[in-house]
Parts: structure tokens; C-alpha cells; sequence
């Protein structure tokens, strides 16, 4: 596969869809020297005005059809919840041989929509980009994104290997590595590494919102001891996660139960004092984290690293607060 | 309550366990000025040893009851399953009218453990700085670890004023804000900040280790799909943390029974194909995340404003990974 210096492997790029995702793809080919026009695709108007103010592209379209349009490489960044009705309204608009791909979260799914909808001579390569932020939108986006991250590209039977290179060696000038993982391995492994966790972070944040005998108030200023860590991804766009959820339902409801079934163990250790099982469980998970810092997928810093500045929001300063015990 | 500048109103403070939060009160200590002897005390003697090289302190004690000898201030860092056995090891030791204070994360079982076990004339303030990380040790401390964070006391009918201002007037100069809360209200507002947070936490890495049909090496590699944020805090310490659950039960149960609840109905949701109740928790659960923002409480950078530089451990450039597709 090339990885040589040079221009990338096409001259006209359309991304459908300009959230957080699509606009990354957009800076990141412009900072990696794609000179080419980019035609953006959003049906929702104010994010195509904020794209054209950002200047991401060369040209906007609330019509996807008209975005693709002599495109050679099309990028679908749209929620996998909408790939398939995106797939219907570029259908006919396509280029002859153009490279359809995608950074949806799922990918089985998302396979069958696409070729289900597009004709046999688009090339579908379908990805997925292990990269992101609890951000969302066209502002969200930043060139950097892709660097020292995994990109997954789901090639079947079908699937044209030279798109694959090229697709692949888009991934590579931004940074990425790549892993070529076949489809329903992906979304089993994306259960258990991405979507479980989103769903576990979003019912705990909905899960203490809703204690009504614990105040919101204090849930907030006392977040610092672990929960605050759970709402950065509970903030994460909740029309992609609906999406993936209903579309990765297998895998994801086979990695529940098992999270269920574990939970109820570490449950039932504490109910009846059992120490040693629960030392041993949070002494062995301690090594997986070495791991994901060791393989440059996360700081070593404490805390995330997270500036200790954040401070503009701050307590303010003053009188001790009141005794909240009534309210208990 | 004093607020004023000045000096601190103790002249000999004894720290009992010199990991994370002990080593950063000695690091406040000296860093807001305080000039008196600090006596550390540890049962452990590697840790004493790098307190030493670190002089965190000005005497070293394997004995806490040495330690103790003539302090004004005793700060108890040590688990909460702790307590019970350190108060009585100092018992015997404390100067007369001492102030005993704790910075343990479950406040109505230290409470019962300490005045249990101390003589009647120490003044026992309970304490609880909401601030950490995930690393522990003497090495881990920091001196501005407790800055813009809220620190709890939770004196009872029988504490003396005096000594929650004195305990309070530190943690004000090692700039915290201090909350006064009934013991049993600070054990289920922290159960559902903190204690149900780090055991989801733990859990659901374990899940991950377990997932025979996935391995290891992956979980790691995709992990900044969601995965990685809950491995922080799975990478506490192990000892603190079986403490807390022992000792919080009946608290923690009664989340986690929350918790488990919930996550049943979104289960269902998404075996059912519900898109509407998904969409809906998942969007009121941003309002939290904003919420801590503006309290000051975590940092609104993206990504916890991680540093992208992480790259030491980076994978490999080169070749295409090998599919792994055959193991699913």
C-alpha cells in the first residue's frame, strides 16, 4: 500500500454531512496539501453557513445529490441512522467509479444500506475512524484529529481493492494508522470498546439526575470525585448514539448482559462484606490502563492531563456553605 | 470563620499515610507557608522512605502513635477500612485536646470507627476533599491537588466548633471551598458522584478483560473510541477503593439498584428498537456536562483538553494490519 509522499489519490472530494467528523476531514485534507475542491453536503442550513463562514470547502449544498456530482472520492459523515437515505439521494448523482466511504460507527449495518442503495459501479469502502470528541457541529472539528488514532476499514468479498488503498492512504496522510477488520468483528469489538461504555456513561449521568433526593446542585459540585469523568461522553450528540445503538443492537446487547451479569457479582460482593473478590477485580483492571498508555492511546499524566485552570467558573470565594443534612 | 491571611492555626501537624492526598496535604503545607514540624507516619516503609527523599515531612515514624506525639493536628490519610486500627494505634499518643481529622471518602462509618477508639478529650472533626487522581503513592501528591475543589466536613452534635474552624481555615488556604454536611448525606451524595462512578468504572473494564471473543491487544488499540476514559479511574487504588464499598454499602446498593434499573429500560429500548426514549435520555444528559462546566468543575476543551503529544508509545508506522476477521 502507498505510503510515499505525494498527492493524494483523487482531485474532487464531496463530504455529506459537516459535524464533528466531517469537518475534521475537511481540515485535515487541506492542512495535508489536498488543493482540490471540496463540495460539503448538509441538509441542515445553518451548519452548511458555518462551514462556508470556516471556509471548509469550496462549494455548499443542502442537496447531497448536487455535492457529489463529479466527485471521485465521497465521504458519507452523516449518522449511520441516515446512511441509507443518503446512500438513495447520491445514487444518481455519482461519478462514474467513485469511491463511496464512510466514518460511521457501525459497520455491518451501514454495508448493507450502501450497497443496497448505490449503484455497481460506486466503489464502497466502508470506515471507521476511532477518533472524536464530546463535541458536535462544524466548529467541532480540528485537523489533528486522526493523528496517532486507528482507522478501521471494513473491506467484504465485494469491495475493490484499490479503493481500499486509496482510501486507506487518505487515512494514512492524516496521521492514522490502519486495521483492516472484517465487518461484524468490528462491531463487536466497537460494542465493547465504544458504544457499551457511551450507553454506561450516559444512564449513570441520567441515573443521577434523576436520584430525587440527591440535588442536581450537588451533583455538579461535588462531580470532581469520578462522575464528572462520565458526563464528557454522555455529552457526545445524541442522534449519532441513538443510531448506533439501533443499528449495532446485537453486539451491543450481548456486551450489556455480560456488564450486567458482572455488575451483579461486584453487587452481591458488597452486600455480604466480600473484600478479597472486590480488591481483586480493581487490582487486575489497573493493568489495562498501563496497556492503552503504553500503546500512545492515552496520556500518563494524572487526571487526564486536564488543565488545572479551568477556573473562570469557579466556586466563588466566601462564607461556608449551609448544613445540608435537612434536606437528606 | 477566618479566612484571613495569617498563619495556620496549629504548630505541629502529624500526616498518618503519606500516599496521594497525604503527600499533597505536606505539599500545601509547606506551599501556603506553614513552618511547624510535619511527622509523617506510614506503616510502610518504602513509602517512608521516598517521603524521606522527598521531604514531604520533618520526622519519619513506622509507628503512627510516634508520629502523633505532640501534634496539635493529626490528618488521617489512610483507608477508610483503616481507621478503626490507626485511631486506636494513636490513642494513647494524642496530646491533649488534639484535632483529629480525616480526609476518608465514607464519613458516617470513620466517624463511629474514630469515636470509638479515641480518647474523649481529642476533637474529632471529619473531613472529605473532593480531589484526587488516579495514581497513589507519596510520588503522586501535588500541592495545588485541592485548589478550586470543595472540601466536606461533616461535624456531628458532639464536634466542637473551634476545630471545624481550624480544619475548614486550612483547606481554605490550600484554596478549597468547604461544604458542612451530615455524615449520612455526604455518604449517599458521594455514593452517587464517586462510589457508583469508580465501581462502573471497574467493572466495566473488567467486562472488557473478560470478553473472550475479544482480545486484549484490541480493547487497547480502540480504546479512544469511549473505553480509555473509564480506565482512569479503574486505575485507582485498589485497597482505598474495597473500603469504600465495605463501608458504604447501604448507600451504594441503593444507587447501583438505581443504576441497574435504568440501564434495564434503556437495554429494552434498544432490543425494541425505541429510537424516541433513547434520543431522549441522551439529550437532557448534556445539560449535566455544562452544568459542571460552568461550576468550574472540569474543563470545557475538548477531550478533557487531553495533550495530543501522548506519542512516546504511538503505533508503529508501516504496514497494513493483518485482518482479524477469523477470530470473531
Amino acid at each position: 500500500m502507498a505510503d510515499e509522499p505525494g498527492s493524494f489519490r483523487f482531485s474532487r472530494v464531496a463530504i455529506i454531512g459537516i459535524g464533528l467528523i466531517g469537518s475534521s476531514v475537511a481540515l485535515a485534507l487541506r492542512a495535508k496539501g489536498f488543493e482540490g475542491p471540496i463540495a460539503i453536503g448538509d441538509r441542515n442550513g445553518d451548519a452548511l453557513r458555518v462551514a462556508a463562514e470556516l471556509e471548509l470547502g469550496t462549494s455548499y449544498h443542502t442537496s447531497a445529490a448536487k455535492a457529489v456530482a463529479g466527485a471521485d472520492l465521497v465521504m458519507l459523515c452523516v449518522p449511520v441512522g441516515a446512511m441509507s437515505a443518503t446512500g438513495r439521494a447520491i445514487a444518481p448523482a455519482l461519478a462514474e467509479g467513485a469511491i463511496v466511504t464512510d466514518t460511521g460507527s457501525v459497520k455491518e449495518s451501514v454495508i448493507e444500506a450502501l450497497t443496497g442503495v448505490l449503484p455497481a459501479h460506486a466503489r464502497v469502502v466502508a470506515g471507521h475512524p476511532i477518533a472524536g470528541s464530546e463535541q458536535s457541529g462544524p466548529r467541532a472539528g480540528y485537523g489533528t484529529l486522526f493523528e496517532r488514532r486507528w482507522s478501521i476499514l471494513t473491506p467484504t468479498e465485494g469491495t475493490d481493492p484499490e479503493a481500499v488503498d486509496i482510501v486507506a492512504d487518505m487515512w494514512r496522510r492524516f496521521g492514522s494508522e490502519i486495521e483492516l477488520m472484517d465487518p461484524k468483528r468490528h462491531d463487536l469489538v466497537l460494542a465493547i470498546t465504544s458504544h457499551l461504555p457511551h450507553l454506561i456513561a450516559y444512564n449513570i449521568v441520567r441515573t443521577a439526575y434523576d436520584m430525587e433526593s440527591v440535588a442536581e446542585s450537588e451533583v455538579i459540585k461535588f462531580s470532581a470525585g469520578g462522575f464528572r469523568d462520565f458526563t464528557r461522553i454522555a455529552a457526545s450528540d445524541p442522534t449519532m448514539w441513538r443510531d448506533v445503538f439501533l443499528n449495532n443492537r446485537e453486539a451491543v446487547l450481548e456486551t450489556l448482559g455480560r456488564f450486567s451479569e458482572d455488575l451483579a457479582s461486584l453487587q452481591r460482593a458488597i452486600r455480604w462484606g466480600e473484600g478479597d473478590l472486590l480488591y481483586e477485580v480493581f487490582e487486575r483492571t489497573r493493568a489495562i490502563r498501563m496497556g492503552i498508555i503504553d500503546a500512545g492511546q492515552d496520556t500518563a499524566a494524572p487526571d487526564f492531563g486536564r488543565p488545572r485552570s479551568h477556573t473562570d467558573g469557579a466556586p466563588e470565594d466566601g462564607a461556608a456553605r449551609s448544613v445540608n443534612g435537612e434536606r437528606g
